[in-house]
């Protein structure tokens, strides 16, 4: 896909090859487990992993690595599926 | 408790104050899933966390941090703990 110029809100472009990274954080472990878990959950069924997730207690880092040489759409889409993952309240 | 001379076995003393590092390796995504799953589980029912996990595909990185001011034998306790979630051919 197209390079895109328009990156996901919240998300930040990292390094070369580039990344696409978001902290996370939540009030407590509990909300913390759920938000993990439901991120395994997508990256089974998609089929497709964020390079790292680096998480305590109430925070989790991602880092989702550019499929092609430049971010394209569908990288930018897998970030948003995951902004989805958390209530809308705290996107 | 008392400060440790004594180690657990692949683990690496990191920082002050002190953590404990062990970095796993896993052949597959599954076995980085199931590792991270009994991970939680371990942790829920021993109410401590890890102070970090760090993963990707196919390794998981743990930091432990002490308890009190030096690590003691309840640190490495909860590190060997952690080693026996793996099938022991890989400890």
């Amino acid at each position: 896909m197209a390079p895109v110029s328009d990156l996901p809100e919240h998300w930040e472009a990292r390094g070369k090859p580039l990344t696409l990274f978001r902290r996370f954080e939540f009030a407590r472990y509990g909300e913390t487990r759920t938000f993990l878990d439901a991120l395994a959950a997508l990256s089974e069924a998609r089929q497709r992993h964020p390079q790292n997730i680096n998480f305590g207690a109430t925070y989790v880092n991602v880092t989702i690595e550019a499929t092609g040489e430049a971010l394209d759409a569908s990288d930018c889409e897998f970030a948003r599926a995951i902004d989805a993952l958390i209530a809308p309240g705290k996107a």
